[in-house]
């Protein structure tokens, strides 16, 4: 049986009338489907108006007690219910879930992770010396109530796709002892791809804001349509496909390793056409 | 097959410890069950963070769509998935729903009924004139975003709780056209009892500030263990029953006259000895 795994993210989420958009699209897509939201503006600005400090570590946001407080709002409750709400609109019935309804993704507080080694100056010379030997003295970061998936409930998520129902997921998980957990929206898309493969034959569709993936970076009509590993290699190495694309691009081939059938990145608003191949780059195993 | 209906109030959800006490005691009731929760002042206290007016008529509180966002937020996000994540740490498997999910509720937006009629003063003599015979032209309230339940999914929840999962209902309908709506939370559990005892025999459970219906106000030992609607009658004309209880007990019998097996008051804290009949008033059909 089919399933369509497809995540969106917050650029969508953010404009009223893209969404509505992505909605009429998304529900005329047939058979059995989950959707995965990110997050969005929203959160951030609920937390500036509560007066929640954001704090940044090398660029990326800290989930302190306070700020996970926000996004459970935010993400569980504004986001996921004003989607399934739309959803139902348009007659494609739908359950909005976090990964602790029905215990759907269990996952792990994020061990705390030696920040990258900044190597140490000479007081001398002012010049760098190696970095330390001994890891254990680097200085950590704590992220915070953030998650790395563990374990997906797949009984549970097929009973309820047997039941003709769209499952909303919002992207956050829990720890099984009463934590929730902050979880990149991406990841659960891929979790759940990964997991779901035992029952389904999965595609797993990436939002994206440009077309696909494309051979020269300012022509959005130059999208790549298909990709193999040998193909990705090729491109790699003619430097085509470079930078951020490659994390992207590497996560969706280890999707396909792990049983996905199909993975697309494409543009939201194009989804009936990124399933059928007409628009948006597909990743194939083979 | 016995289903128990357990609807907490906002003054459980508001003390921490009393809310991982109940849910110890909720996680240990056997079979299958359901918790309506309402929403306590969390909700206020974030509107307020947030600049949010909360106007009141009548002294009820009017749903105006800022509003309608922060509950969406609190009761559908922070309160029930912090719930659900506390009970798949007692190892009771939980989903958190509002109507909108799996289409559970639908409800339609409350019109605007007019006000009670204020008698207008006679300018000359200073005396209240008979209310205007014309209630076409009395004032009407608009309570915003507020939903009167239409009907329950019964055939989507049955199939919920016979996959052995907990349904979290957090106070909010919606109208199938896309439109979230703020409903009552007993009016939640008294609707979902009522539909589900075509396919269950249903407790519904209001958990009470007092430890159930007193036959003296003052004394907390004085509880009246159980009521029939003779007793009921015998009760209200002794002034026994009397004021804010009457509409309660009114609503409960109602419970019972359309299918539900039996309805308990009485303090959450006390739950497995209020299933047994050993705490609270137990009201009976007969």
């Amino acid at each position: 049986m089919q399933l369509s795994i497809i995540k969106i993210g917050g650029n969508i989420i953010d404009d009223e009338s893209r969404l509505a958009g992505f909605l009429d699209a998304f529900a005329a897509v047939p058979g059995k489907k989950i959707l995965v939201h990110g997050g969005g503006k929203l959160a951030t600005r609920i937390a500036e108006g509560l007066g929640i400090k954001q704090q940044l570590i090398d660029g990326r946001r800290i989930t302190d007690a306070e700020t996970l407080n926000v996004v459970t709002m935010v993400y569980a409750g504004a986001i996921n219910k004003n989607i399934v709400a739309q959803l139902q609109s348009r007659h494609c019935p739908a359950i909005g879930l976090t990964g602790a309804d029905g215990n759907a993704i269990i996952s792990h507080k994020r061990a705390h992770l030696p920040s990258e080694p900044a190597a140490p100056t000479n007081p001398g010379t002012g010049l760098q010396t190696s970095p330390s030997p001994n890891p254990g003295a680097l200085p950590r970061i704590d992220y915070g109530f953030v998650g790395d998936v563990d374990s997906v409930n797949t009984p549970l998520l097929t009973s309820l796709l047997l039941l003709d129902q769209v499952l909303v997921f919002a992207p956050l998980t829990h720890d099984g002892k009463g934590q929730l957990l902050n979880t990149n929206a991406d990841t659960i898309a891929q979790e759940l791809a990964r997991a779901l493969s035992s029952t389904f034959e999965v595609t797993l569709i990436y939002s994206f804001e440009k077309a696909g993936v494309l051979r020269d970076p300012g022509d959005e009509t130059s999208v790549i349509p298909c990709i193999t590993p040998a193909a990705y290699e090729d491109l790699k190495s003619r430097n085509i496909i470079f930078a951020g694309m490659i994390p992207k691009i590497d996560n969706a081939f280890t999707a396909l390793r792990t049983g996905v059938k199909k993975v697309i990145i494409g543009k939201a608003e194009h989804l009936p056409r990124l399933l059928t191949g007409e628009s948006g780059t597909t990743l194939l195993h083979e």
